[in-house]
């Protein structure tokens, strides 16, 4: 039933409650998902969460990364969840039923991460930027953010839910291409295009964070797959060499 | 979306936990189900469970009972949740999928009763000879039990999921973007790049038209939207300006 969440990186950002590390390491035992991510753990004893009932082993397997871009550098799909708040997005929004669907078929393809954020505030602007896209549970609008462990129980179930429309065929972009690129990759090329951007003047001192975060989304919603992200990066050595060399500046 | 949900009535049966209560309790708030049902509470303490965050109002209005007979009176259909172990079971027994699409059917025809045992033995045989069937969540053999307060949350959203019947948006770029860009613009935009490419010497002169198709195709396929085709109009022009300038070529 589960073995597909074999490919599946659930990635925990800023985890503040030792005991939702647990929870969630309990649902991905229930589920079947073994690989747990944890980014920036609030407190580092969560291997003893006492909640993680009969998930010693997710726990004990868990991997700890400082940053989100680390944490999902391997993987070929970023996948951020949210309440959706009064925050203003940029991203691409999914509901669950549809972006598990989504999920469920590049699962086949490679490594991917579903990102969960802090209890207090869920995933910040900068965390969403590595995600290539966000979904959301239908929870109320009048009370949209539900419990961590909850939540990752959630969507583990509609992962390995049998729906009676695995047949239908979607007209999806990766139908047309190869492979995705991994993020690392991704991210890569990102800071790359950044750099360029910086040697030419685009990128205003005052406005650097904005402007990274920005073409950190816009480089995610290119959604390249593996070679059309090496002919970038191709491109933008040759075109940051030559900047490089014209101006004598390093790079 | 879930004002069907209206019908639901969630029994917990001998919960020990009172952070157990909370966390159904929030769930409930977060999938707009109201009325909750708690049967011989191990603690009665239960209306404080501080993890009953925004759920407030669902625990104040919980109504206690002695007995699941009493808690299931009113109720047109009873179904029990187990997670089957070596128990041996007499009742039909559905999976979540399947005994979600049935009581979704019935909450339009009245009450309907959902019933949750205690953390460490689920609903006794008693408890499950007041339900008309048995509903199990697919989790896995060898880790079958869930938190209390994971399987409720799953539970609802199955409730309140939309199926596919209810025309979900296909997972299409384009569907989640702005609209695309105009073809003139992403014309513009490819002689943009080509123009920069040439200028850092990426192009080589032999292969100029093979690199042309290549570059051309390579941007349609990054299939952008009328936003971020201008925005890579900006920086193009930008990084073309500085190349022009520093090396004293006119554009």
């Amino acid at each position: 039933m589960s073995a597909h969440l074999d490919n599946l990186r659930v990635v925990l950002v800023g985890t503040r409650n030792p005991l939702n590390v647990g929870a969630a390491a309990r649902a991905m035992s229930n589920f079947g998902a073994r690989h747990l991510r944890v980014v920036n753990a609030y407190e580092v004893a969560f291997r003893e969460a006492r909640s993680a009932v009969h998930a010693k082993d997710v726990l004990a397997h868990a991997q700890e990364f400082e940053s989100v871009a680390e944490a999902v550098a391997d993987c070929r799909l970023a996948v951020g969840t949210t309440a959706v708040g009064r925050r203003e997005l940029r991203h691409r929004l999914l509901r669950l039923e549809a972006g598990g669907r989504a999920i469920r078929r590049r699962l086949a393809a490679g490594p991917v991460a579903l990102l969960f954020g802090s209890e207090k505030v869920g995933l910040s602007n900068t965390d969403l930027s590595y995600c290539d896209w966000l979904m959301r549970i239908p929870t109320r609008d009048e009370h949209g953010s539900m419990n961590l462990g909850q939540a990752v129980a959630v969507c583990l179930y509609e992962l390995v839910r049998e729906g009676k429309s695995r047949a239908i065929p979607l007209v999806a972009k990766s139908a047309m291409s190869g492979a995705p690129a991994e993020a690392g990759k991704v991210e890569m090329l990102t800071q790359l295009l950044l750099g360029v951007l910086r040697s030419s003047g685009y990128v205003k001192p005052r406005l650097e964070s904005v402007t990274e975060e920005n073409v950190r989304r816009m480089v995610r919603r290119m959604q390249l797959d593996g070679n059309d992200a090496e002919v970038w990066l191709g491109m933008l050595r040759q075109i940051a060499w030559k900047l490089a060399g014209d101006s004598g500046e390093g790079l």
